[in-house]
């Protein structure tokens, strides 16, 4: 598979199969889509820790990859996955996209919370 | 809402609200944000034209916002849409992530054609 990387990353959009929920948007290199591809397991690079990120390797909420697309221009991804685990947001939250904008341009969170961080995250997040 | 550009740009993740379908990545800067949220419409920021981009402006198939959402690190928006048309991609699919990786890491179409571009684009793509 052909990719298009941008300053050495390609976006990856993660969807769950079967709800059909977006998870989040992560970043890999080639490493990273190298390594994703070989343990089935989502592994981003991250921009500001600057080293490859096996998403969940601290919660244990792992993202099982089940289907890997690619866009028309060749230069994003999406990524179908199984979340193993209550949530795929270090905050608490099944997705990251817990925050929808209100009419009058506020925001509000619209997703229940599904974990408490303080207790899955001794140390760092993932 | 407060939001995380990066180089003046933020990725949002274009899905279909009634069908779940992510429907493409694109980009905006403040501009092009605020005249989605003015127009209803999605409105890009074209990294190659570098100019705004009404999503659809040619073809017809404009993308009606229905929601926005930010991710936890404000640095990535979920738009969920009412696609006004067969396809949002360029290239006569619903979705520009028509392709799939295949076992043996090629790739193959897997979303069937919903118009022929060449009747639909005169002139330029959107």
């Amino acid at each position: 598979m052909e990719l298009k990387y941008q300053d050495g990353l390609i976006p990856a959009v993660i969807q769950d199969k079967a709800s059909g929920k977006v998870l989040m948007l992560g970043y890999m290199n080639p490493e990273a889509f190298e390594a994703t591809l070989r343990t089935g397991f989502m592994t981003f690079y991250s921009r500001s820790r600057q080293k490859l990120w096996v998403k969940g390797e601290t919660s244990g909420h792992k993202l099982l990859v089940r289907e890997v697309r690619v866009d028309c221009d060749r230069d994003a991804l999406l990524v179908r996955v199984e979340l193993r685990g209550p949530g795929c947001c270090h905050q608490g939250y099944e997705s990251c996209f817990f925050r929808a904008l209100t009419p009058d341009a506020e925001e509000k969170i619209v997703e229940p919370r599904r974990f408490d961080p303080a207790e899955v995250y001794k140390e760092n997040r993932s």
